[in-house]
């Protein structure tokens, strides 16, 4: 049972591949790239780390310049980064017969409403697995205390892999500064590796 | 991290007690009755068939006679269902730090909402996880096939722990027939054992 696992490297998609993992897949990640940077080493490094496979995925570049209009247009990334989260969705059902992703019950973006989801997984035959869809931040906290070494820093600071970097990127491009539309005290994660013995 | 999980024997319940294990927790299963039938019976022998620790929680009987009455004043049982339900994660909230039961994306009753989940998260200080929110109907199928012997009859036929039992049991004792507040063709699986290389 293969299942292609959207990754950024962050504690969320980290621990939804370890639930997917433990429930008996085979988990293949797969880091969204618009070729603009190269951060998504940093996904590929952790899931090393934690020994999985991983790919990157090329979406075109026209649709990070469409979020970067949203972002201008609206004034904050929600619908931007929404945007954003559906195409690579998209992207992934078409290679894929499972796919998932790292969204939590508490995320507000990126997150599929029940229509979407259907809808989603209705039009590309494809059967969609959100393994941290039932649970809340404190379970969340729990587990990934228990098996990940996480370091913490705002959006600005961090090197990961997610959306937001290049997102901001192209802004910053654009001559406009991402720290008037991005929330400022936006904490990030990246997970460095699997817990052990001596590290708990 | 022990968690108490709502368990009536279905397939939902017991698949979503096997993610729970599979992803460390100590998991206690707990069928609710009201003491009107023995039919919890039913979930003890599943759960023993699977090598789950499992006990028996009694909900007042006015609970039960209240779900009647919404029944018949409604003629069906979604709300009766729903108003149990609450009751039950009320109860198993009282006496663990974290609860949990087979509630699926796709179900409309028995389920809380976001308001609802946090609320009872707050008010008991209780962890809510609910492993098959983020799985659709063809994930739990492929799931339930992989692991267990299944036996689906019509809920008037199947002798099985859930809260319908006692619930159509209270309606004919009242001279109501619960075929005409029930729906008809309503399907309901119980859960015999483990597949093993032989049975699967």
């Amino acid at each position: 049972m293969e299942v292609y696992h959207l990754y950024s490297g962050g504690k969320d998609s980290s621990l939804a591949a370890w639930i997917l993992e433990r429930m008996g897949y085979d988990v293949k990640l797969v880091t969204i790239s618009f070729g603009l940077l190269d951060n998504w080493r940093h996904a590929k490094e952790t899931a090393e780390r934690l020994g999985f496979e991983h790919q990157v995925l090329y979406l075109p570049r026209d649709t990070l310049k469409k979020a970067a209009e949203m972002c201008i247009q609206d004034g904050h990334p929600n619908n931007a980064i929404q945007f954003i989260h559906e195409r690579a969705l998209e992207a992934v059902a078409k290679i894929a017969d499972r796919i998932s992703d790292g969204t939590r019950r508490d995320d507000r973006v990126p997150f599929l409403d029940l229509p979407k989801t259907r809808s989603l997984e209705d039009r590309f035959s494809v059967a969609y697995i959100r393994p941290l869809l039932g649970l809340g931040y404190k379970t969340i906290r729990e587990l990934t205390e228990m098996l990940f070494i996480v370091k913490i820093r705002e959006s600005e600071e961090l090197q990961k892999a997610d959306y937001e970097v290049e997102l901001r990127y192209l802004l910053r491009e654009k001559g406009i500064d991402p720290l008037g539309i991005f929330p400022r005290r936006h904490y990030q994660s990246r997970v460095l590796g699997w817990k052990t013995e001596e590290t708990r």
